[in-house]
């Protein structure tokens, strides 16, 4: 089955937009099924695309065809690819916001988008998700294999990525996504800060404030002080009872936190 | 039929929260389908979200699923249910947010959800959304009676609600809800109004300022001073033409409507 | 196939509207698909509306049933009306909402609804696209054929709209729409301007500010300055680099562009 699209862009819901990537799916595919992974990442923040990406695929089920758009370079050179992993289908903007998710998921064969047979008639220079991505996914979902859509690639372009890293008796971690409640998702894991710390107590310090608590569910978090929880993500994020961590750290992009290990 | 999930959360949609709950259910039903009440519940607030689930569930097909996730408790030792009432069935968590609407539909059968077969196999202790609401309601969709999800309770948790009473000659009526335009819905009606002040006019208090008219339709309504108009839920709503009444009363938290007869 | 129902409203997304519309469509015909246009048209704002829907219908297919509804209106005698075109049909109130889109489209039939038969048992005075305008929908999705919604009508209400002239030595053109990257959609295209300055340069002045420039693609345009695009919809937009033009410009309200030929 290859029915179900998944859909990710920075395009909101106010304009008609994701309205038409359904409605051109829907005249290729009567009988496709979208679902919204989400349509508010910040705007041209394609590292954040990437990483809720990479967080979202492995829940849907096999066969299904993500449709990943965020794209300041549409109209430019930059390639429009399609990638086969081991279950899935992707498709978007070679500019790296497939790259962690197909990382993860197998890659079985990559091709650029360029037989225009699969695009509609007419192509907009600043509207390739309608004209190019969606109708290239619903000809996926009707069978289409994907190496009629273009010539072969051997490699795609990637994100630099900051990784958890020991730093002169540190270990420095790193905000890589903030939820719509403030949580603040960090690339470290519980288990590092243990191995690091070697059981031992340890302290955080994110723009000069401390974390110290790792809590196992919000409920049973410390009151009016910030803590470590193993969220819904793969790693730890940074949380506050009732309250919204982003504000109470005045995060405004996405910071570096350096953990010590106390005596 | 029992192919329609209804959702209501307080989740938003920046994030990939909304996207994973339809990514599950459709993962474990292919032919499900899924329709969203709101997901912009203010955080946390039990009670707007069981008003309007309240309001809501009676105009779906019957057979359909209700998913309710408005869950602060969530990891703490709050239990998880689904309820089966005479053409509906309900999930969520046992806080109240679902006692409104089983009154009103009919409870038969009520379960605790306790048995990991139709969970996903890992829970996270954050997000019972994901990892147990969502696939329950998908298992249901699929047939499997509520009896196997674990052991029958007798009871579930309510919320403590105010309700239109006399007080020392006047009538007390509540602000319940607030609509996007700002349109206060409150829990008194046209009949309970004229009943009590047997056919006399009325004036009404809400936050120092006065409401003595009842209009048909916006459009019929007084100029620049605010109505009560019959709305789309069964009560009377507070409105005033083309403008908020939550701004003209400056309401911050839903408030109390005093009511006297005039001689 | 007329199982497409294609959506646009004022309502937001915080309440239950949208999802009332949804589930009184499904309660009628379980085979119904929705897609979003969006929710998200300014409040009364029926020209915004207006404009979307003749910009996007054409993307969906054969056979889709459009529900429009921005409808100040809502209780007073406006008419509702339901207009079958040569590939679609188009429901909502008679304010000129469907307007620029069926006269685009063909109009083939228009009915007024008045066929109670086809509505909820209760219609409210505030919530006509629940009560009228989803089940007659739904309604026309089973095959219903629209003579038999109510009498046929010779005429709908239109819409006052500018348009680009001559006005001594200029062109005058007119921001139509904004969407939510600030981009300012105008009503003119790069063929009129060629056509009225001869080939010759030109330069375009708006709130004061001046565009002179037409680039083919957002990464093609010049920097820290604003200029015309061929965007997604038929005519020239208004764009700057990463940043609104809306903002830049200054716009509360939609503006005029006035175009005047170099020597």
């Amino acid at each position: 089955m290859k029915n179900v699209v998944a859909l990710m862009t920075d395009f909101g819901l106010k304009d008609n937009f994701v309205g038409l990537l359904k409605a051109v799916m829907t005249r290729i595919n009567p009988g496709i099924k979208t679902i919204d992974i989400t349509h508010d990442i910040a705007r041209h923040n394609i590292k954040e695309a990437a990483f809720l990406l990479a967080h979202s695929f492995s829940y849907f089920p096999k066969g299904t065809i993500f449709l990943a758009v965020v794209d300041p370079g549409v109209g430019s050179l930059r390639r429009a690819i399609a990638i086969q992993t081991m279950h899935y289908y992707f498709i978007g903007p070679d500019n790296g916001i497939l790259s962690i998710a197909v990382r993860k998921a197998g890659i079985k064969k990559i091709v650029a988008l360029e037989n225009k047979r699969y695009f509609l008639p007419h192509v907009s220079s600043t509207f390739h998700g309608r004209d190019i991505f969606a109708p290239v996914a619903a000809h996926i979902s009707c069978g289409v294999g994907i190496m009629k859509l273009g010539r072969s690639l051997k490699a795609i372009e990637t994100l630099k990525l900051s990784s958890v890293q020991v730093k002169g008796g540190t270990l420095e971690a790193h905000i890589v996504y903030v939820d719509t409640f403030g949580n603040l998702v960090t690339d470290v894991t519980e288990k590092q800060i243990i191995a690091f710390c070697k059981g031992k107590k340890f302290v955080a310090l994110l723009n000069g404030k401390k974390i110290s608590k790792i809590s196992l569910s919000y409920s049973q978090g410390p009151e009016q002080e910030p803590f470590f929880i193993q969220g819904s993500f793969a790693t730890l994020e940074v949380a506050l009872k009732n309250r919204s961590a982003a504000h109470y750290f005045s995060l405004k992009n996405y910071g570096t936190i350096t953990i010590r290990c106390r005596d």
